[in-house]
């Protein structure tokens, strides 16, 4: 699982390639709520939305949001927490929490 | 389940008076995984781990450091997300989100 994650970051580690993943970074909450709301309107039935570090709290967030408020079919799945070793820009690694909660129609 | 959470915040919100629950606040994440592996230690087959916005992704740490390094034989049980109100200063309400973690032996 962690190389399908690091797979899906991007230079921002804000989007995600893989369908039906919603990755969180940095940006406000609602961004990322949209993004799991296009994908449930695009006929999706299950929406991945995942996230490291202190990005956790705003994965939370946005899955009660987008649950709560705009897809209220959607009920949560798995919740899977993991670790991820980082390699910092001088060759030392860092350990890092990961969430991948799972929202499905 | 929001009333159980509220009854075990004290008033800096760092930790849990109900057994077997380390409710996470803004302490470094080590000084709540010594409170998980001390509770293990005692006997207990379970151990709650609980936080609200920002520190969810410190529970998430503190989960994953003490089942890696200190309680290898535990496992990750259910993980729950929710959302609670808070109540302002200024009487206002606000939404939060939750989690708890439950480690098993």
């Amino acid at each position: 699982m962690a190389e399908n994650i690091a797979d899906n970051i991007t230079s921002k580690g804000e989007r995600a390639i893989g369908e039906n993943v919603v990755l969180i970074g940095k940006k406000p909450a609602m961004n990322y709520v949209l993004a799991v709301v296009t994908q449930f309107n695009g006929g999706a039935k299950n929406v991945k939305v995942r996230a490291r570090g202190n990005a956790i709290s705003r994965a939370v967030d946005v899955a009660e949001i987008a649950r709560h408020r705009f897809v209220t079919d959607a009920r949560v799945g798995t919740i899977e927490i993991g670790s991820e070793e980082l390699s910092n820009e001088d060759g030392t690694t860092s350990k890092v929490s990961s969430i991948e909660i799972t929202l499905s129609k």
